[in-house]
């Protein structure tokens, strides 16, 4: 291992390998829940030292874990604690290498924080469109890597679908030029997919071209109260079928979540009167506010007529706009301020949803009187973040120790019978890895140890992550 | 060879195994560019039939060469000559499985005609929008093996973009039950995009989920006038930023390209005088005529303002937006009576054609005086048909036989140093798969056949195709 360290350093330099100090920042991930130790942190600067670093590895079969702005959720970026993993940190690689406004695409290495990427984009007259809560410091390269999903899902996709093309180091250490600016091209099997969402194992990932789009002239908000799931669900088509692809929000939030947001959060204005389902829309408009409201109107209108929505409100400036935006995104706050809580990144068809959800709260409740149901997320995207809470006055920490695995096995068993995913947006890595053996298609599972052995036979990339 | 069809025969039975009689519609592709001999075709009606059929070549190690419409351009769905190869026609499994209008998604099988597909969906009231000139005989197996493209593509994306699941035999004849109607799946490696576009090299693909989306209230077409095809691309930014995402064509023609339409088609009114580019531009709206109207319009003037237009014309009833379409359509049919030529279906960053096209243009008239370029197509995807057509006089097969080989290699090689595509949508199949091997990033060549061997280890998928 000395021989191997010293190979990196001579490599890479002082600054590219760090081995003394503090290095818990690259060892620990974020929320403190997968604490590791590293043989040494590799930063290199460039593709041909990322290259480089993955040759000495294959060559002293070092294992390594690649890692961006370490804000995932599920284990995949630090090292266990055996001392003997590689953190390759792709910090250093965070040049914007090109911006094609002509093309509407934009290529940028694996360490430039998103929120750069969206402001090369901005500067440019362009958007960038991937947005989530960890802007400011999580990576573009992490991002696919994890093939992120955030707030504007409903309208621009998830990171795979904003992504053109790839430059990536392999096992071995040899480079796929695949970066390209390309809308169309059939020359062979789809490497950028199979990169994008492989959390690391199969490749790393350092530089990118993405897609932009044009930045929409207005931006509108609006809350609606519908009386039932299958309302919102309704209320959803038919804002699909009126605003098209200028709807870019359609968020949803019981009526237990928001009474909890009123008992955590007593001082936020809640605009609507408690209702089953208060929804939350955003409008992209590429024409004017006054278009934007139009159609807002006419729809709710419309939804309000037929039973749809019971009552609503349309942000009448940019400052009630965020208010309505800033009530969906206290949700975690409130939850974190009422103590533990057993959380799940879910997805379901979009149909499916209203079925899932009656079957299983009533399953909850049965299974323990009192329980709370904390239910919100992305429905136009399917995903909920189906979250459940200990009954008031009961310890939380309690809760969970006795109830995590049995309501777990219960929500992942019901989302499985109607074709759910267990993991929407937040990946795999060492969190779900058990479970992902236990409940996915086998064939599927078979494919995957396949193309992995194939392509990283001696598992070396994030070995114990996805597989 | 006996034992092996004898066996197939006894679980297909008679209706699924042909061995007698006239086969050449699966011999033979329909442009008869490949004709070949078929050791059988194998027709099952069902997923366990098709995992029977592979499980039996496994066994028996038979080449096979999944087949839907056969309407394919590159050679990639018909035997080869040696009398060894088994046809797997999908054209039996042609059930539309699901339509989920709630969750804007349809389950159909592989051998459904691309038509049937859409009918299925616009009697729900959806709109299913791959549409491409072979849609009344080619099939969803095969437009997903090839990740067919078409004329929705600016909007829609490619077939790739359009399909949220699938369900594949594989070699082994195992199934892979992802058939999902889930837009958030982060569980594992992206097996669907591996299998989409693998020309049938990796997997039989027996049944897929779709996207659907709403149908547009009204669709509007344009004619524009552009003095150059930087003016054109101008233009192009123009109508995204007017018309976001309701700007769903944008196809140009040369003036060479509507000279030679004049000149074969004398009958077809062609609505603009000659210009150097003239480009239809397609709105679909999802408000109404009036809208798509007043969207056009600002767009227009503002060009014609701007001198990026010098003429324009908007269709006033359907009759006349059919007549621009038809327009473009004819394109084909002018090249036809022409007699034969080079074709070319490439693409580029859009802001790198105007430089390819004139160093292109430059380069074959010094080559070869009198040459005509007949260069039009998907200007909105970055996909051109650059073809090449003998000088007037000269005799096309004598001129294809001299100089194919030297103008392909020209094209291509102009195409390699800008970063584009040779195979913007038909795919690799026998014809290209020589120049691929050439001219792919040997990374990326290096991978896909590790990948090859991982699925299919015997290589009894469509050998010979693609690598």
């Amino acid at each position: 291992m000395n021989a191997f360290v010293a190979a990196l350093r001579a490599r890479l330099g002082e600054a590219g390998c760090l081995t003394d100090g503090d290095l818990s920042a690259y060892e620990t991930d974020w929320r403190k829940r997968y604490p590791g130790r590293a043989l040494a942190v590799a930063r290199p600067a460039s593709t041909d030292e990322v290259a480089a670093v993955l040759k000495l590895c294959h060559e002293h079969r070092v294992a390594v874990v690649p890692q961006g702005g370490n804000t995932g959720l599920v284990g995949g970026s630090t090292p266990d604690d055996s001392g003997q993993q590689l953190v390759l940190s792709l910090q250093r690689m965070r040049r914007i290498r090109a911006v094609d406004g002509a093309n509407a695409s934009l290529t940028a290495e694996a360490g430039c924080v998103l929120g750069e990427v969206q402001a090369a984009a901005a500067q440019a007259g362009w958007l960038f469109p991937l947005s989530l809560a960890a802007e400011g410091s999580c990576t573009l390269g992490g991002n696919l890597a994890t093939n992120a999903g955030g707030t504007q899902v409903l309208r621009y996709g998830n990171a795979r679908e904003l992504c053109l093309g790839l430059e990536v180091v392999t096992a071995q250490g040899e480079v796929w030029h695949g970066l390209s600016g390309l809308r169309k091209d059939n020359t062979g099997y789809d490497l950028r997919d199979l990169f994008i969402g492989s959390e690391g194992t199969l490749g790393v990932i350092t530089a990118a071209t993405v897609k932009l789009y044009p930045q929409p002239r207005e931006r509108l908000t609006a809350l609606a109260a519908c009386p039932s799931l299958d309302a919102a669900v309704a209320l959803l088509s038919r804002a699909r079928a009126a605003a098209g692809d200028a709807l870019t929000g359609f968020e949803v939030m019981s009526r237990a979540t928001l009474a909890l947001v009123a008992r955590e959060l007593p001082a936020l204005p809640q605009p609507l009167p408690a209702a089953a389902w208060t929804v939350l829309l955003e409008l992209s408009d590429a024409e004017s506010a006054a278009h934007a409201q139009g159609v807002f109107e006419r729809l709710l209108e419309g939804a309000l007529e037929s039973g749809v929505v019971t009552d609503a409100a349309i942000a009448q400036n940019l400052q009630q706009a965020q208010s309505f935006w800033h009530l969906r995104e206290s949700i975690p706050l409130a939850q974190a301020q009422a103590g533990l809580n057993i959380k799940h990144d879910i997805s379901l068809p979009v149909s499916a949803i209203p079925g899932f959800v009656a079957e299983m709260d009533a399953q909850l409740t049965a299974y323990q009187r009192g329980i709370e149901v904390i239910n919100f997320g992305h429905l136009g995207d399917g995903n909920l973040h189906y979250n459940v809470q200990a009954p008031q006055g009961v310890a939380p920490a309690a809760f969970l120790a006795a109830h995590e695995a049995a309501i777990n096995a219960q929500v992942y068993d019901a989302v499985q019978r109607r074709g759910g995913s267990i993991s929407a947006e937040h990946g795999i890595g060492r969190l779900k890895r058990e479970e992902l053996a236990a409940r996915k298609d086998p064939t599927a599972l078979a494919l995957m140890r396949s193309i992995k052995r194939a392509l990283d036979p001696l598992n070396l990339l994030n070995p114990g992550r996805v597989l």
